[in-house]
């Protein structure tokens, strides 16, 4: 149908999270027919990321800054450490603007069925931060899935020793969560973790 | 939260059609994880794009080239000419892959609430296509709405003094249609094309 240069950056654009090749097409055409006001920045902006893409060697996030932006911002509270698997549950958390602190990405879950061991996340340099002190609170914001409980547990035993705090974040009904909807699991851990009415 | 690079990134992407801010944003988040598979391609691609592109000077597409790859394909009907609104249409009717022959993009549709006339479309130069002949049938392929119907109507005349067949798409049902949640005016037309039972 069309030239094999269009056909590229549908076929990019379609490999995209979220678009398909349906979607990738017509955001190609948005693109041809816009050529200043879409095609150019967007041109412009995947360029300069590109060229100064980097991983924060403090805290494991993606960023055109070494150290990121929120390692550098003097006024995140540093004794406030948050540690999520990956990058994007980084930036869900940092959306939410609820959470002072910096951050710490380990990069995965462990699991056993993946062959991902300690070794192959970003624990050590974890324990180094703790161990170096200047630091409260380590809020360890895994999946509430089976190995993201599992990593939490072996990333709370790793730093038990040092003057820190560790907690977890609330396992219990969504907002919005209807009990009829919800599964069994999620229907335990409220009823275990319930708590008197204020 | 990210850097203003990233930012500026999320924000290209997210004024795709399809794409909001949350998708948006999964997608960059994608785009930074796989640098060498998703980001770079992405950005060659579009630069290549970027580079070529060009509206088609016989027909009105947007491609790389120009002659467009259809216009300049030996194995295209180019006594059929199949009119359409954008760009968009004839990327539609393309992948249906039912028709053979060549297009005529008008860039638009009469309005006279939007104040477009005829001289701001390419008539004329459909005109003079199908004044220099070789095109035995025209095919108007504009939206079956009051004004893609208009502008049918308007093309039509202006080029019923030449000796082709002009034809339009047919009216009626959609594949899949229940009649229960059709609008009257598809009903109406559908009734009003009714043919005899084969």
């Amino acid at each position: 149908m069309a030239s094999p240069e269009i056909e590229a950056l549908t076929q990019a654009l379609s490999r995209l999270p979220g678009l398909g090749p349906r979607s990738a097409r017509r955001a190609v055409l948005h693109l041809l027919k816009k050529r200043e006001t879409a095609l150019d920045p967007l041109l412009l902006a995947l360029a300069r990321v590109s060229e100064r893409l980097n991983t924060c060697s403090i805290c494991g996030n993606v960023d055109t800054t070494d150290p990121c932006s929120i390692c550098a911002d003097p006024r995140r509270d540093a004794r406030s450490l948050c540690v999520v698997e990956e990058v994007a549950d980084l930036w869900a958390l940092d959306r939410s603007r609820l959470f002072p602190g910096r951050f710490h990405v380990l990069g995965g879950r462990l699991s056993a069925l993946e062959g991902v061991r300690p070794e192959d996340l970003a624990i050590d340099s974890l324990v180094r931060r703790v161990a170096d002190g200047g630091i409260d609170e380590v809020v360890l914001a895994m999946n509430a899935t089976l190995e993201g409980q599992t990593t939490a547990h072996y990333v709370a035993e790793r730093i038990e020793t040092y003057p820190v705090r560790v907690t977890q974040l609330a396992h219990g009904l969504p907002v919005g969560g209807e009990l009829d909807y919800l599964d069994e699991g999620t229907l335990a851990q409220a009823l275990r973790a319930r708590r008197p009415v204020a």
